[in-house]
C-alpha cells in the first residue's frame, strides 16, 4: 500500500465511512465486558465507557442530525440549542450497556439514512448555521466534527480502560504516555 | 448498572477479555477504509493505522508470549531481546491492511490459546524476568502491559485519523483536545 494523500478537505463519503462503523466497533469492544472495565471513569465530571456510549446516544437524539436540519432549513437565523454534554448521567439511568449499544446502533443507522437521503450538494455543505458559543459554522464543519467526535470518544474509552492498569504495568508505565494523560 | 470497583490488581481473566477482542475491534474499524484514512501518520517515526496493525503483528511474533516463556523457563538470568518498535516498516512491505488484520487475528488467537494453556498460578504471575532497559519486571506486569499496549494503540489510531479533520472541523476544534495532542 502506498502512503495515502491526506483526507484533506471534507469528503462526505469518507466521513460516512467512519460514522457507519462506530456502533459495530463499540459493540465488538464493550458488549459483555465486566463492570470493572466499563463503569470506571477518571474522576468527577468525567466519562466511563458506559457514560461515553450514553453520551453518543444523546448526540444522535439531540445534536448532529438536528443541527444539520437547522442549517439547511433555517440557516444562521436560528441558533442551535445548546448541547448538554452530561445529559446521559440522567438519561442512561436504568439502562444496561447492551441497551445503550443497541440504542446507539439503531439511532445512528436511522440518522445516516436520513443524512444520505438529503443528497447534499457542495453548495449545501457550505451553508452556515449559528452555534451558541462558537458562532458561524458550516454544514461540512458539523459533519467533520461529528466524525472526529466519534474518534475522540473511542480514544477516550481506550484511555479510561488503560488507566486501570497504570500501576499493574509496573516499570512499563513510562513507555505508555496514555497512562498519564 | 452500578459504578464498578476498579479492576485494581491484575486479574488474568479481565486482561484476557481485552486481549481477545482487539483483533475484531480493529477489523470492524479499519478493514475496507480508504488509504486516505489508514495510510496517514503524524510525521517521521510515527505510525499510520496501517503501521499500528503491522506493529501489533510484530508484537505477537517477537514480544509478549516469548517474553512470558522466558520468565517462566529462564527467569531473570536471561535478559529479554530488545523489541524493535519500527520493525513493521520493513516487515509489512508488500502486505495490504487486510493481510495484516488477518495475520494479527490468527497470531493473537494462537498466542492466547498458548497463554491459557499455561494455566498460570498466582506464584507464576509473580515470577520475574529482566527487561533490557527497565530491569526487573514480573509476569503479571508483562500481561498488564500487553493489555494496555492494545488500548494505547487503539487510542493512537483514533487520534491519527481524527487529526485529518483538524482543519475541517473549523471552530469546533477547540472542543476536541485530541486534535491538538
Amino acid at each position: 500500500m502506498r502512503k495515502g494523500d491526506a483526507v484533506a478537505d471534507f469528503d462526505f463519503a469518507e466521513a460516512m465511512d467512519i460514522l457507519h462503523r462506530t456502533p459495530a466497533v463499540l459493540d465488538e469492544w464493550l458488549r459483555g465486558l465486566s463492570d470493572e472495565w466499563v463503569m470506571q471513569d477518571e474522576g468527577p465530571e468525567t466519562f466511563s465507557p458506559y457514560d461515553v456510549v450514553g453520551h453518543l446516544v444523546h448526540g444522535e437524539k439531540a445534536d448532529w442530525i438536528g443541527r444539520a436540519r437547522i442549517i439547511l432549513e433555517e440557516g444562521e437565523g436560528r441558533t442551535f440549542d445548546p448541547f448538554d454534554r452530561f445529559a446521559m448521567y440522567e438519561e442512561s439511568k436504568g439502562k444496561t450497556l447492551p441497551d445503550l449499544l443497541d440504542e446507539f446502533a439503531a439511532l445512528r443507522a436511522e440518522n445516516l439514512v436520513a443524512l444520505e437521503a438529503m443528497e447534499l450538494t457542495g453548495e449545501e455543505l457550505d451553508r452556515t448555521g449559528t452555534h451558541p458559543e462558537l458562532g458561524t459554522v458550516t454544514l461540512s464543519q458539523l459533519l467533520a466534527t461529528w466524525t472526529v467526535h466519534d474518534l475522540s470518544h473511542i480514544a477516550q474509552i481506550a484511555r479510561v480502560m488503560a488507566k486501570q492498569y497504570k500501576d499493574e504495568a509496573g516499570p512499563w508505565r513510562e513507555y505508555i504516555p496514555l497512562l498519564d494523560r
